[in-house]
């Protein structure tokens, strides 16, 4: 069992009818792409041909501040408000399709192919969480 | 004029037709407001009756993160994605329209009455920025 | 008076014997410094010779979270942690010290100068502060 | 092999005489942090004595902010700034300990105990890696 499994089972109230596996496997997704995107956007600033990489930089970065605030909001649970999850969990699945996109386009590169394979897990996450939550 | 329409007029390439004033004022609204719901959050754990407002303070901190994800988005130009913009700009209305709605029930705090204002126009700017966006 | 002073004034404990106005100062200038570090990050990233620019990105990036996270932390009062606040400030006036020195190397280009401007004020704030710390 | 190390092999650099494995584990313990805070903070909001609790909240919110910070700055190797690390990491290291000490007096909810040991490992891979930094 993770941290972020041991968290959820020691919330000391109701979590309600969640699928607990899906929502751990979405919390620790956001927070591992956003650490993925935060470092292939450092590494695109150092590959000789950034000039190519502008839309890729500006695309991860955006993911990444994007998993932070999902992952954070999912952490959560008190005072739970399921059309604010559902918001956020659209956006965030949103930002992994455009970042695994872009990175997918230079996977001779293996930090982008790193890159896009965890923004494939974080937006399949997003998506299973949001058909659990109905 | 400030500093976020000072960032906005020397950005090197071209905005696009978005309409300046409207994504001026939608990010000094985001972070605004990002600041003012980490005060209330904290202002409200510092209340006698602090078991009441549980529900407002986790609500706080999820407009806070995701009024500075969007922000943060927002202040980018480059490479950018309409698609990922609207799907943040409906998430902060949301998590804005939330925070306004917890904090008006307890407006006779004043942090609280202060913060609800401040959710108001974050909530107004978003949704007319995402008018705008057509 | 600004929201973030309203926010001050509204907190419901003691603020201890801080000086509010410059607790005032840092906070918006700390959250006004991370809307533009993010903005010229990217405003770099849109120039031709972004190659040149790759350390001024990458210590904008840094000066965007640290400044944030600064600002969230002095925006809190309970359970107030002297040591915490200073070790923040410090790390908050490395980041804005580096920041202006590189944009100022770059400030040809507009974006540098006023992100410059905004480091200088933004440091100064949280040297001010850490000296009425004690 | 994890994603952060994968991130960090795949770097197109030099990432100089780092200790990649400190490092790794410093960013990952990082993150990792920033979660287990997150969910602490909200799980105790929802404890019956919240009241007696709220020093121990706001400990966990600076500390998740300052680790989420720490970590995308240690993700970061173009244009390194030692001093700038450093200067992060010691900070780190304090809302660490300063939570550490603060979940310790609440161990017998087993959420603070579990945060507790995270942030005793977070302290602990932020003082290895300040030591490896010289």
């Amino acid at each position: 069992m993770t941290l972020v499994e041991d968290m959820l089972r020691t919330y000391p109230a109701d979590l309600g009818g969640v699928d607990r596996q899906k929502l751990a496997d979405c919390i620790k997704e956001c927070f591992a792409c956003a650490q993925a995107c935060t470092a292939c956007a450092d590494a695109c600033l150092s590959e000789d041909h950034v000039a190519m990489l502008v839309k890729c930089i500006r695309t991860n970065l955006d993911c990444a501040d994007i998993c932070l605030a999902t992952g954070k909001t999912l952490s959560r649970h008190t005072g739970y408000d399921a059309n604010l999850t559902r918001a956020m969990l659209e956006a965030c699945a949103r930002a992994c399709k455009s970042c695994l996109d872009v990175c997918e386009q230079h996977s001779s590169m293996e930090h982008c192919a790193k890159c896009a394979a965890e923004c494939r897990s974080c937006l399949k996450a997003c998506r299973d969480l949001l058909e659990a939550l109905g």
